[in-house]
């Protein structure tokens, strides 16, 4: 193989890697907007994250294509492999997290109109912060192959998970003592779901790091909090 | 090309599909049963459900590697290289399907011990009924590669969203009438939420069907039903 394919496959992979940046920086402004958007009953914001998904879908459709070009006229080993493997794994997850994002945008939407009490905003922002943190350093452990740091994002998925059920309890009280805001309160938990979820998608991109970086999976069992069963939703 | 190449490259193929088929139908009694097992509530049923869950997950991962090596050896084109990429795009889809059975097999058991009105599992299982005619139908298409079959899924879908969302007013109503009920209610309409999205599921595995055939894509605004925004959850 001569220098000049392998710096061009070095480019391929290069390009790959910052459409996965790209992609990566889109979700995370649309998770941060569709909060602002639901906090501050922006309607006008709301409707530009909505927009911003079909961005998305284009880049994974893109990375789709060039992975698989990438498979087949380089047919890359080991390392390489892995690495076009995780763009395709990871350009799903970040495609998920958008469509999550998208979803609190439209409920912003549906519920702009009504009373938002404080407290039940508080709430919303914490899981927001934590699901943003852990987002952020996900992408800096794929930027950089930082396989600790994946690994300890992985770890600390559980907090959203234990902040969603505590969140859930919250508002059921919320729902009992006022059947008025029941349907504020079920969109409300709707969004606080679809953020533990973004919280889920990143420990899987999470997992793909560490498989791309070390070749080895994460046990199956990741340390959950205990939202979805139980009392959680 | 030898003919012997030839038909070994079908083989693959061939066991690509097999594994495909074998995903559809372990979601396909996945979302059956675990909507039984909410309905009659039947905890060790919901659980078995639960337990299918990590066999999709096997055989996502098996179809992931057998795609990018037919990719890496054969350097399909064309249609060919449709039916891998198609191959991918739907073992994801069911994947996602079986994630939606699984959660409404979990959310049956946190019930399982409060009273099932008759009227609020009546509208559970038409959205099954509906969502599992679809996913039967799309699976049909995808094997006999019928595109006019794919497409009829896809403008099918609006019937689960309309549903869903006069489910939604319905359990909203009973939720009002007696806050009591409102955990009960709130777990009943993320099950019905998860059967909705085995509906987009399934539109999304024509979409993909009618590509792999065709080389086409269907329109990209599916004439979808109101769910979701506006007064749906």
């Amino acid at each position: 193989m001569t220098q000049h394919i392998v710096s061009s496959f070095d480019t391929e992979l290069d390009s790959l890697r910052a459409r996965i940046a790209e992609m990566g920086g889109i979700a995370e402004k649309m998770l941060e907007d569709s909060v602002r958007a639901l906090t501050r009953q922006d309607v006008e914001l709301a409707q530009k994250v909505i927009a911003h998904d079909k961005k998305l879908d284009a880049l994974q459709r893109e990375i789709e294509e060039q992975a698989i070009l990438i498979i087949a006229r380089r047919q890359p080993m080991a390392v390489d492999l892995r690495e076009v493997i995780a763009a395709l794994r990871i350009a799903s997850d970040i495609e998920r997290i958008g469509d999550m994002a998208k979803n609190i945008g439209k409920r912003g939407i549906a519920i702009s109109s009504q009373f938002h009490p404080q407290k039940t905003m508080n709430g919303i922002e914490t899981m927001r912060d934590l699901a943003a943190g852990q987002l952020r350093d996900v992408l800096d452990a794929y930027t950089h192959k930082d396989e600790a740091r994946a690994r300890d994002v992985w770890q600390r998925d559980g907090a959203i998970d234990d902040l969603y059920t505590s969140l859930f309890r919250e508002f059921l009280t919320y729902m009992m003592e006022d059947p008025r805001s029941i349907t504020y309160g079920i969109h409300l938990l709707f969004c606080a779901k679809n953020i533990e979820r973004i919280g889920d998608h990143t420990t899987n991109i999470a997992e793909t790091v560490f498989y791309q970086v070390t070749g080895h999976s994460l046990p199956t069992d990741r340390p959950k909090g205990e939202a979805m069963i139980g009392t959680g939703g």
